[in-house]
């Protein structure tokens, strides 16, 4: 295994830093930071801000304008070698003069992978790649299982009580969890490109399912999808009544009404027909058809069948799930997950990587259902 | 409010610390810790190391010996001024010649609270106060329930899936916790007074509740104890065989058979008879029942319905769920707690004081159903 400089993982870890901030702008691009240094000081920093904008390289490289002359430069995502939307990264990082280019990871297109790499280092350059490998996988699941499997990552989100319930017998949910963990869902509802729940919950609760952050600047909206085999979705909800400023995509069986589905489409909302199996939406079909439209990345929100759904195909890949200092007790209360029978506990599906954060006294306790990273 | 000196709470806090290492040997008796001062440097430490041994305040002055004259004692908890299994601390404190004493808290019990203080001012030694005052009343939780309600403090416990579940739809259990968890459930049962398990329990999983901790030095065993109203308990379970070894006591109704109260008895099994209401044994007099005999903690293992019951009747204090990496999904899987039906979330019980720490890939969680320390 190589061993990294100490000081190339610090620069690496700024780079990071900067390519986080475009957490929610740059789908479906990938998430880069870059950094110029020369003689152990940064003079050029720069990150992909938005899709169709510059790429990170382009960003640093501008700032460090001609002092780029000899430098080295940190970028956590190999430099691009083709014409996308902007020109070659490569070719700019010559232009500048760039003698040396550290890179967090390989492109993740197979079909590209090393390509950049190979034309630096073809044209003299000293290359060192995977510095923070993990971390910068870390950071692009989404894009790089996009890029690979042609699939969105999908995250698992539920709110329980300590004793795992998401409702009483009755179906009443409000409130479970406190506003600090409710706020943090909008910011995931922000930097993921859709979100799904099912019709039940959309028939119960009247959800808008948009991305609220009071006193933050203003942020991309996440496409909403509604899991609804028999297009039951009323026509007076809000978010067919919304559907005209964020988008509504309504996936449901192919016997469902013509007629709903003309008046849906007269609201704005986009109806998508999916076969059915055992009278449920094929689920691996409707995750196919999300990633051929260019979503990258899907929250899945509920009821706990959908959820349960999701895990039972093995579509789903991370989990965030808030724990609420509350213990509700009622025999008959909603589970956190509704999927199938099992005998055994040691069927039990696996998670990995579990890490917790608090908001307030809540407990968020994140984790994926795959051993490793993409 | 008085703030105390900065030398004051890191002397007091040695004197916890000290306390701590009680764990497990001082009930009914409080953990106690205590240093002596002088010029700056700790001089003499001690600790009640065992229920019927000397205090920690008499521990700490012999190893200062002749050097506790003029010097400052800190101890956790008010010295006792009367005679009990030892001679009054207070006139151990004056004739080591102590000129100052700090003090955590004060006797819990209402009838000697100030007593201690009271005869070392009119001695003349200064006396400060409820230094670190929260921390020295979290150690002593159960002793101070205990001293002033005579009920013993009450933890739940229970280990279960990332979705609540503690078991599947045909009670399969094992293991939900890893090692580690188990390790430190061992380690609670090891430093409180009692365990408790329902008949169900009993019957399914055999257990013996004992507290086994490989590689540390002997711990003393928990009161083993079980909630069994129509006297259920097979006379070849491992509880009723060991029963010679470590006490069993049950609890049934006052109709439970005589025949198998007998049989019990002559096994080495303590049967105690409890009034029963709707058809269920009255816990509130089963847990004064329980405090009335020294027990002043006990850990309440499950079942769901047994964990609900405490919890519905108000008598449960605190809890500790793990959370394993796995989600069963079962939606017949059983719950962590079976209680009364609720119609509305807002009606859950409340936790407070929520915490969080890890074994390994397990995350327990912490707290209390109260939201104040006794």
């Amino acid at each position: 295994m190589i061993r990294h400089s100490d000081q190339d993982r610090v620069f690496m870890r700024e780079a990071l830093r900067l390519a986080a901030k475009g957490s929610g702008w740059t789908s479906p691009n990938p998430m880069v930071g870059a950094v110029v240094v020369r003689d152990g000081s940064i003079i050029g920093k720069g990150y992909h801000e938005k899709v169709g904008g510059p790429h990170a390289e382009v960003n640093a490289l501008r700032e460090a304008g001609s002092d780029a002359r000899g430098a080295t430069l940190y970028v956590t995502l190999e430099p691009c070698n083709h014409h996308g939307r902007t020109p070659p990264c490569t070719e700019a990082v010559l232009n500048a003069g760039i003698s040396r280019v550290v890179v967090g990871m390989d492109d993740p297109n197979p079909r590209v992978a090393g390509g950049g790499t190979g034309r630096l280092r073809s044209q003299g350059l000293e290359v060192v790649s995977h510095v923070l490998e993990k971390e910068c996988r870390a950071l692009n699941q989404a894009f790089i299982k996009h890029a690979t499997t042609g699939m969105p990552y999908i995250t698992l989100k539920a709110a329980a009580t300590l004793d795992g319930r998401i409702a009483t017998h009755s179906g009443d949910s409000r409130w479970i969890s406190n506003e600090r963990s409710r706020r943090f869902v909008h910011h995931l509802r922000c930097v993921l490109d859709g979100i799904l729940v099912g019709i039940e919950t959309t028939l119960k609760d009247d959800p808008q399912l948009t991305a609220r952050l009071s006193g933050r600047p203003p942020c991309r909206q996440p496409i909403r999808m509604i899991l609804d085999t028999h297009l039951r979705i009323p026509l007076e909800s809000k978010l067919v009544q919304t559907a005209c400023e964020v988008p509504v995509w309504v996936f449901c069986g192919e016997k469902a009404s013509r007629e709903k589905e003309a008046l849906l489409l007269a609201a704005g909302v986009e109806v998508l027909r999916l076969p059915v199996k055992e009278e449920h939406i094929d689920l691996a079909a409707m995750t196919e058809m999300i990633g051929k439209r260019q979503v990258s990345s899907l929250l899945v929100e509920g009821g706990a069948r959908v959820l349960g759904a999701f895990l039972e195909a093995g579509l789903a890949d991370n989990f965030h799930f808030f724990y609420a200092p509350k213990i509700l007790g009622d025999p008959e209360g909603v589970p956190m997950i509704l999927g199938r029978g099992r005998d055994k506990m040691s069927e039990a599906l696996p998670a990995y990587d579990i890490r917790t954060r608090r908001f307030g006294e809540d407990v968020m306790l994140s984790g994926r259902f795959h051993e490793h990273l993409y």
